[in-house]
């Protein structure tokens, strides 16, 4: 990892800008920049828009031209070396003749990592990689736990007070955090490829879940808007009624039972859902659910929103890698709903986080805090 | 508060910075800087270092010897007009010969908030007030409150994990921060007149509550630790043991309590303590504790540091202006002790606060909570 020049640095940042981009598009494909320089200056770059479209070094080639013989390329992510949807990059980094590939990290995936610079290396061309590797890895942390593990990765979004409290005792609540904070949960949302929630935090709320282009607070939202989500509501017993708003939103919502209830489920199917029914046993198994959604549905970034109970659930099984926990100003007390049901008795069971990020939004803090068990046990 | 140059601001900034420095040696007096100006250069500078010393201006004056004459003077507090320790600054002032005064806000005194400035003007001197008036209050926001209402500006310092508990059900607790939050404790105590707790905090941790040399974490320490705030115990039945730590350490206890065992009260004075029989009715009036507080014991901040139930009456009660929260990076889970013993029923019994300032110490962070309803009813 040694030997990258300052210049290095400053065009692999520009390539991890441009990766930025496609935060909210790309999904379930990598988010993935390219910049071309040749004698120190840029003469292409680009990012990859959504699957489907082409990669950022197509992209990047296009805008070079005839110029890119002899030109280093600064990728995010390992070129890849197979044909999917769109033809190999590798193959066509060496067609177009670039003398000097570097990439931020190589292919998450363990069974075709390497391939994509051993097809450089082939050609001649003089290969390097792990420059910005952490900052490159942020871009991913979805797709790269997919490939890695099999598993999302997961966020859980909670609200609550300075006292750590979400709604008083009686169930009465309302929004405890200001409108900066909620854009900023719309922008979770369009990051992720799947909301998951429970059927008591629908029955209580009546929530679609759904990106909506005039919170979002981006520029380009109404392109953003096209991809909706997938919507997981863990409904063990079908509860979830037929008028549902979360049942009559654009893009898909997926409910997952124990119940092999035929009429029901054939009414929520007429009403708009698709409906898995599970054989986890006596309780939907959170852990199979997250490998079916990684397996089954790409799902790279998944947000968990839902109520105590169920978040604490998933944390109390290890499953959630951040906590995203937005703070509002003010006292809810002691009698007030506590922030995840998890109940532990010593203080050897206490649950070490660290904290990432802390952001000022409205009058609101967000904390981003890593379960520092679940980071430890994927390294 | 308009009219005053860039020049004004530059010169008054550095008065502040001056009298931030007697920020843990001035109590019970205010912390006041001066710096003397002619030709846009500072010919003398000081600021206030303890109650019975020399007060800024006279330091400052001292320094800039004769070249005074004609001089401006940026004050961070109205000089005084009266004989107290120290002979008036305002005279001393008049006598130097200045020719401008700029301060950057009157006395709070109501009693004699202007007099130092009118013997000014009476001179022929020409006088501004009101520059960075926001920065200068908050170098002594005890001072201000004692002498605006009679009350100490009251802190409450609690620790708590990111989940908002403080110690496991069966009362199974450690200290939850790490060092770089106690050293900020330490400094807490050390601006504060007195340090304020509970008999079953005591009880249960036997705190010394003092400060301490080698953990302070500023220049200065040794000097500072020769004032050790007031430590004042709320014991209503007596219960506090005389073999308790708190009662062999520098500086003075203070026992309030509701009971009038003679035998008792002798055995704790001869141990040590300073023992008040008050008669307040079924319980220790917090209120009027503070009161006298201010009145008898110049008490300008008041730190509350004691366990959640205290705590939450002292909050309960609109008696605090400030939660300081040291926030650790754990869970502690649902079934832990709360912040605060403070139980509200209905969402619109919410108390509300304003963020002030968020730190990090160590890995933890520190949230400064103003109380908003007790900061309004103040202004």
């Amino acid at each position: 990892m040694s030997g990258f020049s300052s210049l290095d640095h400053q065009f692999m940042g520009r390539a991890i800008a441009l990766a930025r981009r496609g935060l909210f598009t790309t999904d379930p494909n990598p988010r993935v920049g390219c910049v071309l320089v040749k004698e120190g200056e840029i003469i292409g770059e680009g990012y990859h828009v959504r699957a489907g479209e082409g990669h950022a070094e197509v992209n990047a080639l296009k805008q070079a031209g005839d110029q890119v013989r002899g030109a280093t390329a600064y990728v995010t992510l390992e070129p890849c070396s197979h044909y999917g949807r769109t033809p190999p990059c590798a193959e066509a980094l060496v067609e177009a003749g670039i003398s000097r590939m570097v990439c931020a990290m190589v292919d998450p995936n363990p069974a075709v990592a390497g391939r994509g610079l051993e097809r450089l290396r082939q050609a001649g061309i003089e290969v390097a990689s792990g420059l910005m590797e952490t900052e490159a890895q942020q871009l991913n942390p979805g797709f790269i736990r997919r490939m890695e593990k099999g598993l999302p990765y997961v966020r859980a979004k909670l609200a609550m007070s300075a006292d750590g409290r979400t709604a008083m005792a009686s169930g009465e609540s309302q929004w405890i955090t200001g409108s900066a904070a909620r854009a900023d949960v719309q922008r979770l949302r369009a990051r992720s490829s799947a909301i998951l929630t429970g059927i008591d935090s629908v029955l209580l709320d009546d929530s679609s879940l759904t990106l909506r282009e005039n919170e979002l607070g981006v520029e380009n939202a109404a392109e953003i808007v096209k991809r909706q989500p997938l919507r997981v509501v863990l409904d063990t017993h079908l509860r979830l009624p037929l008028t549902a708003k979360i049942l009559r939103q654009p893009g898909r919502t997926l409910v997952m039972t124990l119940s092999s209830d035929e009429a029901r489920i054939n009414a929520l199917k007429e009403a708009g859902a698709e409906v898995q029914v599970r054989e986890d046993g006596e309780r939907l198994d959170l852990g199979a659910i997250l490998e079916w959604l990684a397996q089954h549905e790409q799902c790279n970034e998944l947000l968990v929103e839902c109520g105590a109970t169920l978040a604490g659930a998933f944390v109390g099984a290890g499953l959630v890698n951040e906590l995203v926990v937005y703070m509002a100003p003010k006292l809810l007390g002691s009698s007030a709903r506590p922030l995840l049901q998890l109940p532990l008795e010593r203080m050897d069971q206490q649950i070490p986080l660290v904290l990432d990020e802390v952001r000022h939004l409205g009058q609101d803090l967000r904390l981003n805090w890593k379960l520092a068990g679940v980071e430890e046990s994927d390294n």
